[in-house]
C-alpha cells in the first residue's frame, strides 16, 4: 500500500525522517521578474487582487522549468496538477507597468501534493504574501501520485 | 464536392439564390443584458477594450441558447467555433458597474461559417459595433461543415 | 483615540459585547447566481482557480446593493474597499457554462474592516469555500473608517 | 486652426507631403517575445481570441518604451491613448506556454491618432495579424493634440 508522507524542504525541516524521498542538494525555488499589464489592473490603478494567484502559477510554471520540465508537456501526458487551496496576504498594491519580483518556493512535498509559498516584491518592498496547495489529478481529475521521475529531478540528491 | 454558398440572413438580402440553406422565419437575433465587472475594468475606469470581444462570445452563446443549442454540449460532440476574424469600432467608453444591453446578429452563414454583427448600448446610447467570423472546426482544429440540424434550428423553415 | 472592536455577525457570536456597531435585524448575505463564461475556463476545462476571487467580488458587491449601496458610486465619493487577505478552498472544479450559486455572507466586521466567508456551488454540490478580509481606505490608499451611514445600512437596527 | 494630415510610416508612403511632421530616421517598430500564460488559454487549448488585444496594447507599451517614453508616465500627466478601432485576422491557433513573437509598428500618426499594424508569429508561421487605431485623450476622454515631444520621439528626424 502507498503511504503518504509529509517532507518540508528548503529551509523547512523534514516532518518524516523515514519517508524515502530524496532530500534536495538546492533548495527548490525561483525568482521570477514580472511586470504588471494593463488589464491586469483595476480602476484603482491596482493589479486586481484576482491576478496574484496567476502569478504565482507563473511563478510555479518557471520553478518547473529550471527542473527541467515543462508543465505544457506534463498535460499532454495526461499529468495535471489543481490548486487545492490557496491563501493570499496583500501588504501594499502594485500598479501598472511596475517591475515586480516573485519568490516561489516548494515547502513542503507529499507523493500527491506541493505546497508552495510566495513573497511578492517591488524592489525589497514586499507587496504580498501566498500559499498553494496543489494535487497531482489525472485527465479526469482523479488524485494520482506525481511521476518518480517529477519528484527527483535535477538538485535532489538520495 | 461541397460548394459554399454565402448567404446573408435578417434584414440582408440572400447573395446566393441557388443555395439550398434554409429560409429564416425569424431574425436570428439575441438580446442580452450584461453587467461591467470590476476586474473587466482598466485604471482609466474604462472596459478595457478587449473586453467587448468576450462580450461579443457571449452574446453568441446567447443567441445559440435561444436557438435551442448549447455551445457547451456542441464541445462534448467535439464540435467547436473558433474566431477567425474580429473588429470592433469603439465610440464611448463602458464603465464599471453600468448595465449594458448587447445586441448580437447573425448576419452571414455558410456551411463552415458564420458572420456576426454587435451592437453594445447604455440605454439608446451606441458604445461599440462589432463584427466577427466563426468557422466550425473538429477537436484537432479542421475546418468541418456546420452539422445540418445545426443550421436548421427552430425559427428556421425551409 | 479610535477603537477598533471586532464584531460577529451572521451566526457567530460577538467577540467585544461593549462595541456600539448596530446589531442586524437579519443576517448580511447575498445568494448570487453566476454562469461560468468560456474566457474564465482554462485548458483543462475548468474555472481557472483565480477567477473564484473574481466571483467573490460580484458577491460582495451584490450584497452591498442588496443594502441600497453602489460600490461604483461609493468609489466616486472616494471610498475604496480593498483586499487584505483572501484564501480559499477548491473541493470540485466548475465547467463551461454550468450555472453556479455564490453565498456571500458577512461574518465580522470593525469599522475599518469587513469578513466576507463564501460558499460557492452547483445545485448542492459545494465547489469551493472562501474567505476574504477587506479594509476600507481613500483614494490614496490610507485606512480611512468605514462611513457611519455605511454601517448602518437597512436591515441592521441599533 | 488646426488641421490633422496623414501620414503613414514605416514601408508605406506618406499620403500628405505638406504635412510637417517628423520624418523617421528608422522604422517605428517593436519585436516583443511573449509566452502564453496558462489562464489566457481557453478550453480547447488555444490562446482566447481576446488576448490578441492585450498582446498587441503590451506590443504598443514597448513601442514607446522604445522611444523612451513610459505609458505609465503619461497616464501620471494626463495623456492617455483609447482604441476607437481594432481588427484582428486569426490564422492558426497559439497554444498555452508557446513562445510566440509580436512584431508591432506605426503605420500612420496625425496629431490625435496612431495606426498601428500587428503580426504575431510562432517561429515563422503567422498566427495572427492586426490593426488598430489610438486616439489622444485627457482624463475625462476628450480628445487632445498629442503632445509634439511625443511626436518627435528619438528616432524621429525633421
Amino acid at each position: 500500500m502507498y503511504r503518504l508522507c509529509g517532507r518540508t524542504v528548503g529551509s523547512l525541516q523534514s516532518t518524516d525522517i523515514s519517508c524515502n524521498l530524496p532530500r534536495m542538494s538546492a533548495p527548490l525555488q525561483n525568482t521570477l521578474k514580472l511586470r504588471v499589464r494593463y488589464p491586469e489592473v483595476d480602476a484603482m490603478g491596482y493589479l486586481h487582487h484576482s491576478r496574484f494567484l496567476q502569478y504565482f502559477e507563473l511563478g510555479r510554471v518557471e520553478l518547473l522549468r529550471d527542473m527541467g520540465v515543462s508543465y505544457a508537456d506534463l498535460e499532454k501526458q495526461g499529468i495535471y496538477f489543481v490548486v487545492t487551496k490557496a491563501e493570499v496576504r496583500y501588504k501594499l498594491p502594485a500598479r501598472y507597468d511596475e517591475e515586480l519580483t516573485l519568490l516561489t518556493k516548494v515547502v513542503k512535498q507529499t507523493h500527491v501534493r506541493y505546497d508552495h509559498a510566495y513573497e511578492l516584491r517591488k524592489g525589497q518592498l514586499l507587496l504580498a504574501e501566498g500559499a498553494t496547495t496543489i494535487a497531482c489529478v489525472d485527465r479526469s481529475g482523479q488524485l494520482i501520485q506525481i511521476p518518480d521521475w517529477l519528484l527527483k529531478p535535477a538538485g535532489f540528491t538520495t
